[in-house]
């Protein structure tokens, strides 16, 4: 990651990300989490390995009360049922009374007509956090998933951008980090994405700066990758090995291994 | 475990949990599984691991007649959409209708009035064993989880009450059993505690005396565990060495391990 | 598996296997899993190893959206409820209006009478794979699952029937495959058999002869089962050998280990 040539910066995130996991391990904070049925079991695994304290109900009778007692609220749009369209917009409702950071994740938002027009209401909403990939973001946004339009859509919408790929940018509009840490063996597990945009809401509920908190959410999530990576032979080893290395991380191995571009 | 100074009875569960084991792997019992999201694969990998064979469907039209052809009946209120509400009754109607023993697991009940409601409802159907943790008994007894006061709501609503935590707690009202087996690392893998709930009820489906079955499941699972974490790197190997553990702990490992105090 | 002496066949599927792996590792085919609750991660993972790009909502306004933009549909009764019951006629429409080919996996279909009757209606919609066990073949056609009944069957309905077991069977009524191929290991996993399916509708989007496809299929997951049971200490460890085995198996193997009787 770099700042706009601000490389001083860079050396502050990589401490900060090792600060926002001990903080996490050291006090766990609720997660609550609607997202794509896939994605359930690995995303409360992620949160428990981080240290965090992970609830799911999809329910809208429930989702509100679970968010009121959270400390951040994910929407990630996948397998969008109709308990999940119900019971959204009220847990979104219920994080903004709150004063609650909150990630919006359009997965596959270019895939059905009916999931982008949910999507840009959720956007309307004014999430802390879009989390998405380049073809998630082509469609939000109408446009190339270039650094500059990627900037103006993050002004223009009052959000951090983090947009991830094989290197991911994060940004707020002004300011911009590039991550280059991660592995290919990330693609082949089925929502490593959605889950670790968890990660991205924890760190946004122990960090104001929600631009740093979500870059030091990415560098986390790449570099468990890579530990993992080394250690597995396939993308099933590479699951457990994930949960194992972010469990294990140390803020030292973050400092020592971000690649900031 | 201990019975209140029988330690007669101790030796006796260790070798009745090797027992049921062995039972449930030679004549492999349907339990039939009502769970929240997250916990449905793992809670079917567990009880294949066990021997028997799960089902998980969650549908008001179909849960009753799988219920019917089931040994036991589990009934976990995590991710309390409006199938789950609609099924949850029906079955257990089924469950009593048909004398099959039923295990309720009241998860997060704390969080959420609604779900508080439902779970006193069905507490009111009779399971023959209640699993919960200290926060979700406080929230359904309004008492502190101390053992005189479990030991009271047991005789009061004529359950086996299975309180977990790093010593379970087992007791009909009469008898009490605690158990120091396990592993620090099952509580960072979510939904073990919902899973191991279903081999209570597979155990029960064996065995009459449903105070015996659940100190002899979470026997079963605490040794498991134990045995897992001295393989395991972290919750993401924790997790596959479990269902290895269980699928390959002998009686005599049980009889061996098993830390009743 | 053999053809009806016609032994040249079975080298010729050995080779076919090799090649539609590489040939889905080289260009990944979009596929849409409509598929029971505990077996959409290993379904998706399953797909990702293989090279291919899963999809798996079951909302009756996107599946069939989902289903135009992919390559072939499973549909799996697992899990059946009110959402899956209303997308899965339109995805099946969507299927044949796009001459995609799908695969029917009715699971438990003998355990519910409602889930018989939406079955069959399925199978009037002329799947182009029906995969099952011995058990759901019995309810399906009334018949026990001999290869006379199986093949008849398959003639009647217009449809390759794949029958799994400890020989899989793979017939469309003229040819029949043999495949002695896999490991006991496989049934002490949750959803294996529901995630193996979505590799015959892989192989059947890029290889039009579906009894050939299905075959193929069966013989790259028996040969990955083999691979990941020599590694494996258990059910835990064996279902990410497995991903890890299907991910990294070379066409030589499929070759070198193939067993048609």
């Amino acid at each position: 990651m770099s700042y706009e040539s601000a490389s001083r910066n860079d050396a502050e995130l990589r401490v900060l990300a090792g600060n926002l996991l001990a903080g996490l391990r050291q006090t766990p904070r609720r997660i609550h989490v609607i997202t794509n049925a896939a994605a359930q079991a690995l995303t409360a695994n992620l949160l428990l390995a981080a240290g965090a304290v992970p609830s799911l109900t999809v329910s809208p009778d429930e989702a509100p009360a679970f968010t009121a007692r959270s400390a951040a609220l994910v929407i990630n749009l996948g397998t969008l049922d109709a308990e999940r369209r119900a019971s959204i917009p009220w847990s979104i409702a219920t994080a903004r009374q709150q004063h609650l950071p909150w990630v919006l994740d359009p997965v596959f938002v270019e895939a059905s007509p009916q999931r982008l027009t949910l999507a840009r209401l959720c956007l309307a909403g004014k999430p802390t956090v879009l989390r998405c990939n380049a073809a998630e973001f082509s469609a939000l946004a109408g446009a190339e998933p270039g650094p500059d339009a990627v900037r103006s859509f993050a002004r223009e919408h009052g959000v951090v951008v983090a947009l991830t790929g094989p290197t991911d940018l994060v940004t707020d509009g002004l300011r911009t980090a590039m991550i280059a840490n991660g592995d290919a063996l990330m693609t082949r597990v089925t929502a490593m994405g959605c889950a670790g945009t968890s990660l991205l809401a924890a760190f946004a509920a122990l960090h104001a700066d929600a631009f740093e908190a979500a870059a030091a959410a990415l560098l986390t999530i790449g570099i468990s990758g890579e530990i993992a990576a080394a250690k597995a032979d396939g993308p099933g080893t590479f699951q457990a090995a994930f949960l194992d290395a972010l469990y294990n991380v140390r803020p030292s191995d973050i400092i020592e291994h971000a690649r900031l571009t």
